[in-house]
């Protein structure tokens, strides 16, 4: 359990950097990376603001960076904010069979439906993530809600 | 309800040129419009093949070209083929009310997600597309289980 965590960690690290990268860039602060067997095999990070695309949410953009992969046992997606309806339809669809979120403080996100269709859904419940997000959703409002669809 | 039906195959028309598109360039043949007040706002089709993204289903291609309009009040969007979870997740976030789908005869979709979220969904079963669809199917078996996440 404790090196599960020890692992949970060092990914979400990934994704935090992933987060990052995307304030710095002016976007939205939400990191992703999909790991198979201890390998990252992709990073992405939410580009709405970026591309003009309200679809690009980090996780999106993650799974679309791995490219044709094919199958997705044994894979696991972190994202630092509990995924959304459309990241967690993504998820089921293409059966990804666990995902580790950051928190879930400044979202619920879709973690009833991801838990409904035999997805595992861990919460690490982070501090930094909750605080990066909650400053993040108090300066800027509005794209908030326009990225959660609740305009 | 003549008037609706009549409606909706006008924009089913738009988004089976769309799946024709796709063929022609080499893909997926499966089409999408999105429409509000009687005003295509955007078209789509699938575009696996064509960008090596696996997760350019048609809907979602659709989407993502109506840009960030914020709102989804009043849209309905238009898919030769019910929605998969993918897409029917995106049709959950950001609220789109409606899904007029052209057949669900090779692709059962998502469905009762989508009516268990509220979203109303009509399926005009129309015998060309399942014929078009069940060819493609058939005749490119692998990518087409690549698409839906089953290989």
């Amino acid at each position: 359990m404790t090196e599960d965590l020890n692992t949970h960690m060092k990914f979400m690290q990934e994704a935090i950097a992933e987060a990052k990268k995307g304030l710095d860039e002016g976007g939205i602060p939400i990191g992703s990376v999909l790991v198979r067997n201890g390998v990252v095999l992709s990073r992405g990070h939410n580009r709405r603001i970026q591309d003009d695309d309200p679809l690009m949410h980090a996780e999106i953009n993650c799974i679309k960076n791995a490219g044709r992969i094919g199958r997705y046992s044994n894979t696991v997606l972190y994202s630092t904010l509990m995924p959304c309806y459309l990241c967690a339809g993504a998820v089921v669809q293409f059966g990804i069979p666990k995902v580790v979120a950051g928190e879930s403080h400044n979202f619920a996100g879709a973690k009833e439906f991801l838990e409904e269709k035999g997805v595992k859904v861990i919460n690490l419940n982070l501090k930094e993530l909750k605080d990066m997000m909650e400053e993040y959703i108090d300066t800027h409002t509005d794209i908030w809600y326009e990225d959660i669809g609740s305009l």
